[in-house]
């Protein structure tokens, strides 16, 4: 029997099964009120787009040799034209050499940590991060580095150092918060003055449902370089949050010399993504993802709102919450000293709700962090408002109980 | 302007576009007769039970729902307990926990290396090996030793210290060639003696034309242990070559400890492979994966006997091939001092046919390896047997012009 714990790279030292994923196993127990998995909903998925798409490939022969063939590593190319001319349209002028397609954002946040870090080299993060994000990177191997939360300290000389910085300017995965173009500019500055890569995650840049737009970096850094091929961002997007996440279907955008790297690295890591699920998607995007959007940010918006209303309702004195734009999460905090770990456990154990208590949203041992222990998340994507204004009102319950000094 | 050079992490030094892929590109070309590219001819994918297995997803609003939720990172249940099963029945006894899911074998042998590779530690493989499990070797930065082509030099203490060795026992990739039943059993032998993990590779082991099947390392260690738990062997599969290569699944069989792990490798990389990809081949594969295997054999059994035939008709004396009893390959040999890359480049310029030089499947920088000059690939599974007979043709003129002192 082989000894396989001497056997594991040393990357694998610690890896264990997620909270998250693990609670969301729990999805099927009709129970549980969910407030803890941000999945979308799966009530707004295009059914018809896809299934007229699906019908359109099946019934053209030529159409369906292309989509069960090995597609091309860096992707689909009329996907790709596409990906590159809405780029385009909206002021990132690029061509279809700046864009690989990836097994959703995730794959494209795994392939730039592996373009990127050497293990040792240092990988900047917001604080707090996606988990998915923290995870991928891992396992490179880097020392993390925090990105202060508050921008008056993000000092080149203190920072100096990192091969990126994983930005999530909008609506961020967990706390919601959108950075401002003040603090855009700067995290620009700061790029340049390290001569960091800025990695842009703007998978929830399409769900804003109140205030105005403000540019990616992306698009800051071309006004600014005038030029994708000098511009220091690598952007991930992905059609999972619009369309649906189970075509698997997302992108990098940004200079071509990274850009060829990275499709180099998707060759060698699973040879393409699917062709058939490229199609598909891009046929709907074509019908319907001006609609997909508008419905998705209509359900949501309207989720959002009550879910906040209920918070304003339930939480007690000394429990704070942000206030979204967009995206598909709230951020709360307990008072400190409250331990949102116990928070979480207990909402789960005798209340029935489900969340994600914060510490795993800070990398393990970054050298500026110190995680807090009674932040918590809140998702309203997935359930009725009805069952989620309840689990609030049970959190409520809970954070009186745990919260008694206040009250 | 960002100094990507300089920010590259140390796995990219030498990253270069591999040539089968980029010859790949050319198979719009429709002047060249491919015998290089070894993708399965879309002419026998099962179009008719995709578009079924299609119209039943799109027409049951459940089956829809699942189809493009995110699917569990270990994958869709019913596919991996189908996988288990069939082992199974085929002597291999496991359950759902030995099995995960992945895009094409490709992402398996990725995160097998992932799992075990860190840098500097060796990795085994087959002299020649496949392209593909290079690659996705070489960016977890081993060092390389070469199992020797035979099998009296498999001394276990000149080849200690390996994490694991790649094989593919059945018709190999680049050579075609079969693994002995009893050089299956030294090499068990010699992972028992070493302690390293066998990484079998069965990606053509449904694609038998001839002989009788051989049990793989898998099947035969589970005779020697009784216990899939106590086997030292990593098993990747793949529908890829049996249905269709972009539903992109594969699998890996294997103890469910190590499988556990990977299954976390799988959510850091890339979450969860599409659940709607995995319901398509599980419909498909429960309708007619029999018939799909059957009729594969048929054709490419047609086209391995007719390029057989061609090659002993026109090539000259010094040539030889391997004669394989089933995949997509045969393995060419130029006399000593003939130079494969100058044959394959003067094939596709002087004579429109692609080939692949057998110097691209050696390890760069092995230990213990030459890599082979004189070798060549040639595939026969993607054009109809004509113009593969009239492409072997061109390359025996050529050989002839070559290879002058023998003819």
């Amino acid at each position: 029997m082989p000894d396989w714990e001497s056997l594991y790279a040393t990357r694998m030292a610690g890896v264990v099964a997620s909270d998250i994923r693990e609670r969301m196993k729990l999805l099927d127990a009709r129970q549980i009120i969910h407030l803890g998995g941000g999945l979308p909903d799966p009530d707004i998925f295009p059914y018809e787009a896809l299934q007229q798409a699906s019908d359109r490939i099946w019934g053209d022969r030529a159409l369906a040799r292309t989509a069960l063939q090995y597609a091309p590593s860096e992707g689909h190319a009329p996907l790709r034209q596409w990906i590159a001319d809405d780029a385009s349209a909206a002021g990132v002028s690029c061509g279809i050499d700046n864009v690989v397609i990836t097994n959703g954002s995730q794959q494209g946040l795994d392939f730039i940590a592996k373009l990127l870090l050497s293990p040792g080299d240092t990988a900047m993060v917001e604080i707090p991060s996606f988990i998915g994000a923290l995870r991928a990177f891992d396992a490179y191997q880097p020392r993390y580095l925090g990105l202060p939360e508050d921008s008056a300290e993000w000092d080149a000389g203190a920072l100096a150092g990192a091969k990126f910085c994983y930005v999530g300017p909008d609506f961020r995965n967990p706390t919601g918060t959108t950075m401002s173009l003040a603090d855009r500019e700067k995290l620009l500055d700061l790029a340049d003055a390290t001569g960091m890569i800025l990695v842009e995650d703007g998978c929830y840049e399409q769900l804003r449902y109140e205030g105005e737009p403000i540019p990616s970096l992306l698009t800051l850094a071309m006004h600014r370089y005038g030029d994708i091929e000098k511009v220091p961002v690598l952007h991930t997007g992905t059609f999972s949050k619009t369309i649906a996440p189970s075509l698997r279907i997302g992108w990098i955008t940004g200079p071509r010399d990274a850009i060829r790297k990275l499709v180099l690295i998707k060759q060698a890591s699973d040879l393409a993504t699917s062709a058939l699920n490229q199609m598909l998607l891009l046929e709907v995007i074509r019908m319907s993802l001006h609609t997909a959007i508008e419905t998705g940010c209509q359900v949501y918006r309207e989720r959002l709102h009550r879910m906040l209303a209920a918070l304003d309702q339930h939480m007690p004195e000394g429990v704070t919450w942000t206030r979204p734009e967009g995206g598909l999460y709230v951020w709360g905090s307990l008072p400190e000293g409250v331990d949102a770990g116990r928070f979480a456990e207990r909402a789960l154990m005798e209340h029935k709700v489900s969340i994600i208590s914060g510490a795993a949203f800070y990398p393990a041992k970054a050298e500026n962090v110190r995680p807090a222990t009674n932040r918590f998340r809140l998702s309203f994507s997935m359930i009725p408002s009805e069952a989620a204004t309840e689990g609030v009102r049970r959190l409520g319950l809970l954070a009186r109980e745990m919260v008694p000094i206040l009250v």
